[in-house]
């Protein structure tokens, strides 16, 4: 999978701006790969692109219309396909978040193949991948881990990739979840593999490489969620990471979807966490905590980084607050 | 699913006894569902049971045929084609334990259509899952865990099953591999769900019952595998078990498929899938170690079990040499 930028980001009749997430997250990271956004009557969110249509992105030199929204119900509506047929034929291909897949509609289908488009379903893995070899491979790599699901892993390891490009370090970020692979063109969603190859398949998305060169892996779930951990446990075996670093998001009162589980104590996270990552590379180490401050004042939020950081022995950072400097300060040292 | 008994053993032109091995598990524990074996010219396999034509065994009440043999190249050839399209026409079901489908086989799949019976491919799960919720449930559950793969997991537990219903006690086997499947004529291939639904379809494996029931989980890999541990992280959020066991092979010079990787210390295994199992039952506990002693001397076997015994303060077993009697007095106690 390799999904080919510029980007036209497709917005659809999304009801409200949360249904957009997915666009919104592709639009911040890549705004140099967003060319335009095309919205249908009554669609309430907005990227702040221009609005263009098919005919306008074509001519643009759109490459891919990124399907990043949510609509009502789940489903490609008929408005919807006529519009995205209308893509393929001027020469575009298409990229969908959604869980149906756009080649399940067989206008679309027939459409991509008719005028050789590709539609890309990235939450439904379509590489065959091995089961985890767990044979050390060369290059250095960064995992995000949680104390809970949606605690700010993507936007960390984004944010990381950003600060190390900007000094010069060979840095790549590898996507695991959807809105992730739109933003870096290609990834797997891990969490949509065959259970038999969980691992295998984050071998195969984070391959040997040269030995400066950073991939880093966004994490998904946490050990700790009753529903997830396995995805979590085959990250942290397939990553075979040198650098951890534990996002937290600390006002949520429970496991995300879990009311009746409690957050897991931060040490015994980061212990456990470590424990698993050293299976597969003895050299893994925590090198930060990402938190996601947003929900405590400034004052509350700066006093929680200081004695994380002071208990853990680790810069503790806010990604969005402070930035992740003291992060990329400790990837330079490995 | 819900496979039919009694069975017909379908071992094609199988070149030796190992690639039957499925078959023969089946034909060891449900010896009373097996009613005879068919084999094709050259087979080289042999259960021990009466040799029938699909006509005879249609004749016997066979309900199912069970393929349960791996062939030369994994593929489904054409002598054996014919003679399960023969099955299907005698009103016969089928069930394979293959990994290429039977419901792939054109001619197959019309048969079945026509003459309105089922082809069970139980490699390959058909339901869909929810995810795991993690609420806890009525009844009783015991998971076997492992060292590694392939350690005695499903012998163990089928073990008990035998022992328990012997002493009265309410027990049900429940399967989690291909040939666990097709003993217990249902179950999920837990390692061919997709990664996000793992304990999930745990918990739809082994649904609340009640309060003196056991549900016996078979477990699959190991914590420490590369590879698989995902899988046996969400097997142990999903089984909610009250009683764990713990396999072992002790011959084992490394872990399976894995020659750089040693096997893990016992009792960081026992600690850790312990603390994985409370975070959905706090009142997990370990009753037991199954150790598969074939690689050793009796008196050598012997001594393994009194020292693992008296370090754990467990009843340690052989469920082929000693049984499992002094695990299933432990159940009885819970």
């Amino acid at each position: 999978m390799d999904i080919a930028h510029p980007y036209l980001m497709f917005l659809g009749d999304a009801p409200d701006q949360l249904a957009a997430k997915t666009a919104q997250g592709v639009a911040q990271w890549r705004p140099e790969w967003c060319v335009g956004q095309f919205r249908l009557p009554g669609c309430r969110a907005d990227l702040g692109l221009t609005d263009m249509t098919m005919e306008e992105a074509a001519e643009a030199g759109v490459k891919t219309v990124i399907v990043g929204v949510a609509n009502r119900g789940g489903r490609i509506s008929t408005e919807w396909i006529d519009v995205l047929d209308r893509a393929l034929q001027l020469g575009m291909d298409l990229a969908s978040g959604l869980h149906k897949k756009l080649a399940d509609v067989p206008m679309l289908k027939a459409a991509a193949e008719e005028h050789g488009r590709q539609l890309f379903d990235v939450r439904h893995p379509t590489e065959d991948f091995d089961v985890g070899s767990g044979v050390a491979r060369s290059g250095k790599r960064l995992l995000a881990v949680g104390t809970d699901c949606s605690v700010g892993k993507m936007y960390a390891t984004l944010a990381l990739e950003a600060e190390m490009r900007r000094r010069g370090m060979k840095a790549d970020f590898r996507a695991t979840g959807q809105t992730g692979i739109l933003i870096a063109g290609s990834g797997v969603s891990i969490d949509a593999v065959v259970a038999d190859f969980i691992s295998g398949a984050v071998e195969w998305l984070s391959p040997e490489n040269e030995p400066d060169h950073w991939d880093l892996v966004e994490g998904q779930g946490s050990l700790f969620h009753a529903s997830f951990a396995g995805v979590s446990m085959g990250l942290l075996h397939g990553a075979q990471a040198d650098a951890l670093v534990l996002c937290h998001e600390p006002t949520r009162s429970h496991m995300r979807g879990l009311p009746h589980y409690p957050l897991p104590d931060l040490k015994l996270c980061m212990a456990r966490n470590l424990e698993a990552a050293r299976l597969t590379n003895p050299q893994a180490a925590f090198v930060g905590i990402a938190v996601n401050t947003s929900g405590l004042s400034e004052g509350e939020g700066d006093d929680l980084l200081k004695r994380l950081s002071d208990e853990h022995g680790l810069p503790a950072v806010d990604p969005v607050r402070t930035g992740v400097e003291a992060i990329a300060d400790r990837l330079q040292g490995i």
